[in-house]
C-alpha cells in the first residue's frame, strides 16, 4: 500500500484501469469522490447528445423513433448493463426511474406469491425504497404487510409468511454489502421472491445475478453507471419468471402490440411486458454513452481496484486524523462496496471544508461523510489528496460551516 | 378562407403568430403535420442542453443539484405549463411519463372515493390509458371495476357508482374534443371525481381547468409543448384536493423532507406529493425549452390559428380530392382538436408515399391519416403544399406501399 503522493502517482501509473479515466470529462482541480451520486460526464455524451438533439430530434423528428431506434433503446442499452449484473441480455430493461421499477416488481411479486403478504425489508434501508413499500402497502391495503427488521435479524426474519425480500445490495450510507447467493438460497428455502436494489452495485462490484439465483433487480443509472442526472433506471427479471410476473403499470410500451392500438393490454412476451410509458430518449441517449464507457473494462479489476482505494483511504484517513472519525463503514474491502464512510459530529461543516477545498464527496444526516470511489476515473492520487486535505481541515479546525440544509444533493 | 397557393402566403405574412415559427427548427423541404406526436426542435435546446451536459454536469457535477436547481424543475418548469391549461402553479408540476401519472392520479382517486369503485372510461381512449386502469383494476382485485361504455354514452354511465371517470380530452385518433366543463359538472352532482388526459390538448387548445373546476389531469410533454422525444410528463391536481389524495408512486421526491432520510413516509403538503423518484434532468431541460416556445403567445390566437388551418386542410381534400376519403373528424372546428383524420382502406401505403413526398403526417390503425397543426410553427402553405401533394398521389395512385408495419412512430 502507498506510503507517499509519489507512491500513489506510481500505482496510478500501473494501473490496468488508467486508460478509462481518459473516457471522462474530470474537472480540473477537483479531486471527485462522488460518482456514487452522480458519475462523471463521458467525453462521448456532448457529441451523442449533439446529434440526437439536431439531427435526429430537429431533422428527422417523428421518424427517428425507427430509424435512429428511440424504441428499441430499453432492450438495447440494456445489452450493456446485463454483463456487468451477471445476466443475460434479455433479462434486462432500462425504464422510469428506480423508485418506480421498485414498485412495477414488488407489486408483481407480492401478486405472484398470494395469499402471502409480508414483505421484508431492513430498517435505514435507502428511503425511497421503504417509500414505495410503504405507498404499495397503503394502496393494497391489507394485502401487503411490510416488515421491517434490523439488518443484523434479517436473514432470521425470513419464514414463510414472506413473499417477498426487498433489500439494497450496498447500504447507501455504511456501504455494507449483503451476500446476495445466500439471501437468495435462504429466500428460496422458505419460498420468498429476493428484489435486490443494486443501485450502489452495478459498475462498482462484481455481480452475478444468475450465478447467485437471484429473482428481481433495480438499479439506478446515474451513479456509477455514468448516465447522467437523473438517468433512466434499469430492472431485472429472472427469465424463468417473466412469464409469470404481472406488473401493475401496465402501460403501452409493454404491450405486446403496441401500435395496433386495442382496447385490451396484453403483456409482451419476456422483459418488454416491465415498460410502461414512452421511454425518454434524452436521458436513454446519455446512459447509453455512460455505459459505453465500461467497453473493454473487467469487472473484476474494477472491483480489485475499487478495494484497494478504499482500504488506502481509511488507511491514510486512520493515520492522518486518527481518533477524529468513527469508521462507519466495513474495513473488509470484500464486504464493503465501492465507498467509505466517516462520522463526525460535525460532519457537515467537514464536508462543506472539503468541498470548499476541492474535494467534492456528501453528506448523509445525520453525521456521515461518505466518500465514492469510480474505479474508472478515481486515481490513488485523489485519494492521497483527499486525505491530505482533509486532515488539513482537522488540524486547522476550519470547517465552521453552517447547519446541515435539507435541500442538499441527490444520492 | 384562401383558394390559392398566394392567398395562403398572405395570410401567413398576416399570422399574428408568424413570430413564433422563427423559435424553432422546421427541417428544409418538409412539411410536417405531426407536431401532436413530437413537436419540432425549439432553436433554443441545443444551446441549453450542451450548457447543462458540458458545465452543469461535466463541470458542477454534483453541485448542480443546488446550484442549477435541478431540484426545483419539477415545480419550476410546470409554472410553465400551468397558464396554458389554465391552473394555478402550485396546481402543476412536472414527473415520469403521462402513463405513470395516470396511475398515481386514478389510484389516489379511487382511494378517496372508497368504497366507490367503478372507474368509467370510453372505448377506443388512447390505449395506454386503456391499459394502465386496466393494470389497477387486476393489482386492486376487487376494489376497482374499470367500466369502458362508447363514447356517445358516457354521460348517461355517470351515476352514483363512479369513482372516477377518466377520459381524454381531445380523442387521439378523431379529434373530438370533449366538453370538460359539462362531464365535470355532471360527475360532481353524482360524486365522482373526472381525471382528464390532456395529451392532445395541451399547447393547441384552450385550456380552463380552474373555471371548468376540473379536478385531476395528466398530459404529454413531447407534443404541442415540444419537449422533445419522450420527454417527462405533467399532472395537475386541484389545489381543494391536493392534501387529500394520497398516491402510491410515494417516492422520495414527494416525500416532506426527502433530505431527511427517514425511514417513514409523510408526503408533502401540496403538489410536489406527487413526485416519485429523481427527475430525469435531461429531459427537463428539453422540456423547459419547449415551454418557452409559449413565451408572449396567447393560446386564443394559438386556438384561432389552429381551427383555420383545419378547416382549410378539410376543405382543400374535399375540394381535392373529392369522395378518395372519409373525413373522420368533426368538421366544426370548434369542437376539434389541432388535428384532421382521414380514413381510406389504404390509408397506410397513402400515409408511406405523401411522406416520401416530404409531408409527414401518420398513421393509425386500421385506416386513419391523421395530420396535426402546431399553430406555433404551421403555416397555412404548408396545408396547401400537403392536400396538393395528397391530391397529386390519390389522382395518379402512386401509393403501393408495403402493409403496416406494427413497429411505427409513438403517437
Amino acid at each position: 500500500m502507498p506510503t507517499s503522493r509519489e507512491e500513489c502517482r506510481r500505482m496510478d501509473a500501473q494501473d490496468p484501469l488508467a486508460f478509462a479515466r481518459e473516457r471522462f470529462f474530470v474537472p480540473e482541480g477537483v479531486i471527485y469522490l462522488d460518482g456514487n451520486s452522480l458519475g462523471c460526464l463521458p467525453r462521448s455524451a456532448p457529441a451523442r447528445m449533439a446529434d440526437l438533439i439536431e439531427r435526429q430530434w430537429g431533422k428527422d423528428l417523428i421518424q427517428s423513433w425507427n430509424k435512429a431506434d428511440w424504441i428499441g433503446m430499453p432492450q438495447r442499452i440494456a445489452t450493456r448493463i446485463a454483463p456487468l449484473v451477471g445476466a443475460a441480455e434479455d433479462e434486462v430493461i432500462v425504464a422510469d426511474s428506480t423508485s418506480v421499477n421498485l414498485f412495477k416488481l414488488a407489486a408483481a411479486a407480492i401478486r405472484a406469491k398470494a395469499p402471502r403478504r409480508v414483505v421484508l425489508s431492513e430498517r435505514g434501508n435507502f428511503p425511497t425504497d421503504l417509500y414505495v413499500l410503504q405507498g404499495l402497502e397503503r394502496l393494497l391495503n391489507g394485502a401487503v404487510e411490510l416488515r421491517l427488521v434490523e439488518r443484523s435479524v434479517l436473514m432470521d426474519a425470513l419464514d414463510e409468511s414472506v413473499a417477498l425480500i426487498a433489500v439494497t445490495h450496498i447500504h447507501y450510507k455504511t456501504g455494507e454489502i449483503h451476500d446476495m447467493a445466500a439471501i437468495n438460497a435462504r429466500a428460496h428455502k422458505v419460498g420468498a421472491f429476493v428484489l435486490w436494489d443494486l443501485s450502489h452495485s452495478a459498475g462498482a462490484v462484481e455481480l452475478s445475478l444468475n450465478r447467485d439465483d437471484s429473482d428481481l433487480a433495480i438499479g439506478c443509472g446515474y451513479k456509477y453507471l455514468n448516465g447522467g442526472p437523473g438517468a433512466p433506471a434499469f430492472l431485472y427479471a429472472a427469465r424463468r419468471l417473466q412469464d409469470n410476473l404481472e406488473q401493475p403499470l401496465s402501460g403501452w410500451m409493454g404491450h405486446a402490440a403496441p401500435f395496433d392500438f386495442t382496447d385490451e393490454y396484453r403483456p409482451a412476451k419476456g422483459i418488454a411486458r416491465f415498460l410502461c410509458g414512452t421511454p425518454v430518449v434524452l436521458g436513454m441517449a446519455a446512459f447509453e454513452e455512460g455505459l459505453k464507457t465500461f467497453d473493454g473494462v473487467a469487472i473484476a479489476e474494477v472491483r480489485a481496484k475499487s478495494i484497494a482505494l478504499g482500504d488506502l483511504f481509511l488507511r491514510l484517513a486512520e493515520e492522518r486524523c486518527g481518533a477524529e472519525f468513527r469508521i462507519a463503514c466495513p474495513r473488509d474491502g470484500k464486504t464493503r462496496g465501492s465507498q467509505v464512510a466517516l462520522t463526525h459530529p460535525e460532519g457537515y461543516a467537514i464536508m462543506q471544508a472539503l468541498i470548499a477545498e476541492g474535494v467534492i464527496g456528501d453528506f448523509r444526516a445525520p453525521d456521515f461523510l461518505r466518500f465514492g470511489f469510480a474505479p474508472l476515473y478515481t486515481r490513488f492520487v485523489d485519494i492521497w489528496e483527499a486525505v491530505d486535505r482533509l486532515a488539513g481541515i482537522m488540524s486547522r479546525r476550519t470547517y465552521r460551516a453552517p447547519r446541515f440544509q435539507t435541500r442538499a444533493a441527490v444520492t
